[in-house]
């Protein structure tokens, strides 16, 4: 990750969050003195394809930076739509990274627009950092107060969005009242103490904010805590500081988006005190009460629901057993469309490990109720490659029911 | 150029214009009814790196686009200063393309981010196009009179800019009230007309603005007229319309930009009903009055003086000689920088024609005041050559003497 | 894959085995007819970097073709050693693809070098293609007897290769006298019958020769046979047909590549008539017969050995449990190195799912004896996550033992 | 170019020639001890595109090294013919760069593949290598006698080659006996030397090839001689020497290509003892002896015959006025194709100076009687934009008769 001085703070939206999002990547860092003196670097396309080592050499200029990897829910693919975004404002530059929806952008959208401002990217994101920019109070703008503003802001726009807004030497880390969009806050581990030579926590190497805590690991810093929903987060060179926490309306629930553990997520990382892995096999096991199946074997299609069939499997005694591997390197772009390709559907996309089901009973453990589609082929494929029986159900089904 | 249908118009900043700016290159088209259907290419570079068979298709979706390729004068070279650029108003979408460089650039920055807009480049010509975003009458917002936006925009800013703005299927070509930079409009020729056949002047195939009459050979267009100082004129599908001419504060002269003659323009583009060549060779025989010499030969550097060199031999009655052939491939970034090279400097970039001038008195005639750090190598080198004698002229000190 | 015409063969390398080489990738097609004929189109890199639309459309002459994908052995990484190798001999050009590496490869560089062959690579496969232009008879040089050449070169190198070589419109396939490398073939199911509308054997589409049958599925074709060590089978129009089966000297074993079935060929694929991923959850149950462990639980890294960690932990009546997750994103070169980084090691290419192994004593069954340096940071990170015991075993020690 | 160490020779086929060659670029340094030391670099394209400052330091091993530049006139446009070629052979590794056409390729293509030599491209560029490698006498063939195999090349093909043969630490430079392509040698002034403190001979830096003179100033280095028609020089760390001169046959005059001087080669570069640039000049006096017009002015096709034309002008006592100026930018693969365009034709390349020539009589001297076909749509050009009459003269033709 970034450069880190002893006892400085660190905090930046992991870089290693790739598999959050491969449409685009930036990085924006911060002098921390000077609010004009912000370095950013963005593009298209996967980190190592947007990165190299002159890009990051430019970067370099503190030990403090937000960056973001995006994968589209709104707005169009291309390099303007690209986050963090930076504006100048009358306090100086701000640079915001966003992870969400808002539900309301099409109101706010013209709500800016009536008030003169010319709106260049589709993206919602575009609005949270003008809705920063604009709002009051104007009369009195010879101080910046941004924690007025970031509350103006959650005024407007109830959900979704987790937050990183950096200025000077301050990054403010905010999550919507519902706590839509994951967030949290690791502690970088002190590089004398990584080794197990027993840590001493009396001081404090920086800090991080991810999405995900399974970036931690990769980067020697340890899960910390979450930033709870409403909750606005200041970190700043001494400390980590709660500001406020915003309420929902009264009576409503938060709302945790559900597709995290499903899909999104990596396995190892952690949400509401439980580890994605473990909410995967326990969605497994649960199934396999509600739904149990007389089988020989079960299995998933790779790689999506292997805790989940476990899960299942352990619960009713049955093996686990691979019936199909990935064709990793199978390029999409390559294969020209005629008929026999056609005709080979995900043929194209899994090898058969026909010798572990031949005359079996399987169940098949997937999680793909929204890309539900892509199933039945595979049930005809394994069937046509000698299973006896081939049922499927879908876990997401069950974290939703 | 864009793909053309007959009795429409077309108007665009000519794709040809690369001397004029070789930093990044960008286009807009509109399908002229909707004013969300702006397709945008843009990218750094020269025209031919950002654009290809399959960017150009994307844009093709009618006879109307307006384009830019820059060269800056302010502003950091960065995609995100890639013009033109587009915004989303209130009243649907504009596209602005703009050459110049604003006096009061930093006054209206402040203005802009005190009423709340957040900037998000370094770029001059985005502060014109929040501007025209941004003005009143925003009480009456119903309407978008886009004319009295340019003139507010007009009122907010002296100079210098030439404009061309887009919205729906109208393009608005505008010059600031000093003319400090060139904008002037063609007219296509019918196809059938091109050759020779007798022109038929009846019918108008389209239009075309452009900072340069040179560019309009290329596309098989004739010079129409300039755009006046402080002129806003409209170009629809059915005529090409003076809004209106906003005047300068009485007493102040016009402030066409003299590098336009000197440097920028292509020798055969008209500028104030005179083509540039003639201007540059007048230059060289008013110098040859000021500044006679006694000298066997009259020469210049490759390729920048050639006319004024001309006008200079012709009126001392002394040949025009070659000295000098440039060295066109040699690549810069190639060279290893060593002791070796250092020394070289000049001769790295020009092959010596000896023969040409050994034993002679050589005047050189250069346009290179502002760069003039170069000539003095060179005429170290002609010496060390076998030049007799090497004097030396800029003939832009007689252009703004 | 190549395009196809009914009654035709097509015999191609499968483009899908970038799995087995990511340096380089090569494609060369003939029109069948004329030996001059040849679309040749190589590249440095991934298959799908190498090839796109433009490429293919070029190599579209028939429905013949070879293919190669690199995956170095000896010899540079270099465009040079790209293969297939293409070289005009007295009767016509031949196109040569090589999977082996040659035992006598100085020898017969210093032989051919002898003969007044200027080499022009470092790879052993040149050796091949000018050994085969080489080749005697010269005398009778009228006749091009390429089966003459081919048992030619089986005498001069008696090991290792796969070969694919083409000539007009025949390719022979051939494979050394001890089988090191495999090569087997496939035969192109109709298009009509891919659906299970009852496969009509009556008539052959085309066949495909490649090193390993787990490509065929993802193309419609179905495993046909393994080309045996030592035969040289004809590809024509017509039929396969086998030439001839050069034997080993006498009392020689066969000697099948046993990486092929630890690492390098996919599971689904099948070998000497048993499917690697069998061969491999056999030696896991191998290892629990020779090495069982009091454990809680069994579990592999990532995802080299899981056929063998099922095996073994079936073997022995514990629970299979993932304890790793791969962070499939992490990018090598884009992380600056440092002490921090250095610290990190294995922490950076994975995630710990340490609920799953908290306290409990777990077995890791790997398959890198090779590269077996990683198996201990790894156990490390294990036991400092909360494990209370790690042993480990690698799977390839008992396939070699 | 490359780096140099006092005292020690240094020869290189200038990489400053890219006016040459556009189609491909390649250099082949040595480290001066081992034959099998030699880099190599090359690729497709302009030099700037080919090298950069990482395989510009890969290559800086000694002070010693060959490269090309390739314009093909036979051969495909491909990555395999592009020069240097380098093999190894029995005595080691050479790199051969070659300038020139074989007149018997077809003959020699068959003879060496007779010999059982496989050829793996279609440049005559390899026949000259594989020779080198090739021939006799391979009886005694523990000493590479390399002056009888270059003898022995001449002896097999008359002409056109100039040659640089690169083996351990020197370099061969030859010239086919008629002389057909250019070659000359330079010597490397100190840098001590280089900015005119007296230059002392003393001592000599190192020398350097190329095929044009011109080159020379560019890399600090001064014109030393030719090489002869048919001669063999060796270029050694201690000296520059003549090993033999072949003689043509008796009767044959030498044949030094005429379109060196008309087209090829840059005004500064000296053949045969004169500046082209003074050649073109008396071609054009020539022409006006022998083909007077009454005219206005003399003018002519950028950039191609100035001097000729400023030859004919003085001659003739015409003044030279420029009537066209070269549209520099225009992107050919970037203007889509329409009938519009098409009709443009020339227009899209020049842009016309009509000031400087309306109502007037103009003479166009031209050198492309080859690319004869442009010169009609420009003198139409030149009468539709207001020139009275326009003849024109194409230089070739006087050089040429």
């Amino acid at each position: 990750g970034l450069r880190h001085k002893p006892y400085h703070f660190s905090a930046l939206c992991s870089l290693y969050f790739v598999h959050r999002g491969q449409e685009s990547a930036g990085i924006v860092t911060s002098d921390g003195e000077s609010s004009q003196a912000f370095k950013v670097h963005k593009g298209m396309g996967l980190i190592n394809h947007v990165f190299n080592a002159d890009s990051l050499k430019k970067l370099y200029v503190s030990n403090l930076g937000i960056g973001h990897t995006r994968y589209s829910t709104s707005g169009i693919s291309e390099l303007q739509n690209c986050q963090p975004f930076v504006v100048e404002t009358l306090h100086g530059k701000i640079a915001v990274a966003h992870n969400g929806e808002l539900t309301n952008a099409v109101r706010l959208r013209r709500k800016l627009m009536r008030h003169g401002v010319g709106l260049s990217t589709s993206s919602d994101s575009e609005l949270i950092t003008q809705l920063l920019a604009f709002t009051p109070p104007l009369e009195n703008d010879d101080t910046a107060d941004w924690v007025a503003r970031i509350k103006n802001l959650m005024n407007e726009t109830p959900t979704s969005y987790s937050l990183l807004i950096m200025h000077k030497d301050i990054i403010y880390a905010v999550r919507d009242p519902y706590g839509n969009r994951p967030l949290c806050i690791g502690r970088l581990i002190p590089v004398g103490d990584m080794n197990g030579k027993g840590k001493d926590n009396s001081e404090t190497e920086g800090w991080v904010v991810s999405s995900e805590s399974c970036s931690f690991l990769s980067i020697g810093a340890e899960y910390y805590r979450e930033v709870l929903p409403g909750e606005i987060v200041k970190i700043s060179r001494y400390d980590v500081q709660t500001l406020d926490v915003v309420p929902r309306p009264e009576g409503d629930p938060s709302a945790f988006c559900i597709f995290e553990y499903v899909y999104f997520a990596r396995p190892d990382s952690i949400f509401e005190g439980q580890m994605v892995y473990s909410v995967r096999r326990r969605c497994g096991q649960q199934l396999a009460i509600e739904a149990p199946v007389e089988a020989d074997l079960v299995s998933t299609v790779p790689e999506s629901a292997t805790p989940a069939a476990l899960g299942y499997a352990q619960k009713c005694g049955l093996p686990y057993v691979e019936v199909l591997c990935k064709n990793r390197y199978v390029g999409r772009t390559f294969i020209q469309p005629n008929m026999r390709l056609r005709q080979l559907g995900v043929a194209k996309k899994f090898g058969v490990l026909s010798d572990n089901f031949k005359g079996k009973r399987v169940v098949i453990i997937d999680d793909s109720i929204v890309r539900g589609n892509t199933i039945s082929p595979i049930i005809k494929l394994l069937r046509e490659s000698g299973a006896k029986e081939v049922s499927s159900f879908s876990v997401s089904t069950i974290v939703m029911g």
